[in-house]
């Protein structure tokens, strides 16, 4: 049997790893859906991977149903601190900043750090360098949502994309754990933990308890995975690491031929996939991407 | 022929990856064989992978020759600003600090999150972390040594260590780059890229162009290999990886039966090494370690 055509353009989104309440499900299942629906329409139209991941990943740091941008959860000084990364997996160019307060679209601070050499930039700094290149910066009060938010599971939005010429990339965002330490860095924005994104094998990303993801390297061991296997059961490999550690963890995985993988060990997981063959589709559950996932 | 018998401890101490000036080379030389003596005689004595890696990277820490700790290199703001991680191959435990200020043994102030949840701390929070749990804070001007440090390349000291009760640890600690932008994080604090450590696998630590090593995740790499090879295959394996990003490294593996691995693509790398088995020997180049490397 020949292999399937490859899709001319792939994209996954998801809004975190966690318990979803019933009366939240429509609000996490429209996030993602809206961001699938803009970054395909962008993806179609020819657009790049790099600009369809941090397309998704703006809506939903500005909707406040998500741990990420405006409405995040407050570290345990009350106060928004983010992380946030994006990947190139043509050049393997990296951006990310780590516990950032003041910006509101952490995701565009990392995206303008890939043509400069660091890769990583946090605290102070990073705000630092969001205002020298333009970035929006703001008050971080006004990051705060009306009806401040309440204990919440941690969890991140992340986005995976392969465009028509077959470049891929990833993007990731979070306000990260419920009144934690301030300084404290989770996953999002480490490569090879919470992310990975290379032309030649594929793009991983994560969220759950960052930690946890971290020790593994989870994305690491879904690229090692990606080498001998279909994305959906190098997902699967990978997350049977997080057994050593504890913890839980959801992930979205595209290989270079536009394959899909998506599975949690937490209960829920909002996901939302489309693709040049397949029109938009979102639920709180990795099976809401049905027949885009293909097991081998 | 019967597998030779596992060490019963073993130990690789490195002072960086760089051009080491002929007027340098004798100072390196005995600032890494100082840290593997020290460090091996605990480790002979029963002393815990952890410890050892801890004490040789003190050592280094404190000496101006090396940059991490005193001495190390001024970020563009003046001011000496250290990268530090320690990992437990036990447990998977990490702690780590990235662009921290005014602690004097930011691999201490790693080795005191281990039994923490938070594996990575910045900036401020790295700081207040270490005032409340007794590291040792000093203003950050105390860290510069007299003579102010010329430009110097990138380089971080590291160290893996074997115990007699199987267990591997690693550490690395650094100033990052000369006139680096304040908040830049290296690939020093973050897992998988820099440094690894796993008791059912070996340990990895690398020094050199940080963002390049970071971008391939240089120690997820090694660890895959040592699944199918000796650790200085492995390590030689990962290293080709840079040819696609650029910049230049060093390295040093140990596997989980004590087999060392040193290499690097920079013209030096101080490094030194011992096991229960062999005398503490040091140069300015893998070669140094002699007979230590098997290669296969």
């Amino acid at each position: 049997m020949p292999e399937p055509t490859p899709p001319a353009w792939a994209l996954i989104v998801h809004g975190g790893a966690k318990i979803i309440a019933s009366d939240q499900a429509a609000a996490h299942t429209a996030g993602v859906l809206a961001a699938v629906e803009r970054a395909g329409a962008l993806l179609a139209a020819g657009g790049t991977a790099l600009d369809a991941v941090e397309t998704a990943v703006r809506l939903l740091e500005g909707d406040p149903t998500f741990n990420a941008g405006f409405g995040a959860v407050l570290n345990s000084d009350g106060v928004v601190e983010l992380d946030a990364s994006i990947m190139d997996g043509r050049t393997l160019g990296i951006g990310a900043v780590g516990a950032v307060q003041g910006v509101r679209h952490p995701i565009s601070v990392a995206r303008m750090m890939l043509p400069h050499t660091a890769i990583l930039l946090v605290g102070e700094g990073a705000l630092r360098f969001a205002k020298e290149n333009g970035g929006e910066v703001c008050p971080p009060e006004q990051m705060i949502a009306p009806g401040s938010p309440g204990a919440r599971e941690p969890d991140t939005v992340g986005c995976v994309a392969l465009d028509r010429a077959g470049h891929i990339a990833c993007g990731l965002s979070t306000g990260g754990l419920t009144g934690k330490r301030p300084g404290r860095v989770g996953d999002s924005p480490l490569p090879g933990c919470g992310f990975y994104a290379d032309d030649d094998r594929g793009a991983a990303a994560f969220s759950g308890d960052g930690e946890s993801i971290a020790r593994v390297t989870l994305a690491a061991r879904v690229m090692e995975g990606l080498q001998g296997a279909g994305p959906q059961r190098a997902l699967n490999d990978a997350l049977r690491a997080l057994e050593r550690v504890g913890g839980e963890a959801g992930g979205i995985v595209l290989d270079r031929r536009g394959r899909f993988g998506c599975a949690h060990t937490s209960r829920n997981f909002a996901v939302a996939g489309a693709s040049a063959q397949a029109r938009p589709r979102a639920g709180i559950d990795a099976a809401a991407l049905g027949d885009l996932i293909e097991n081998d």
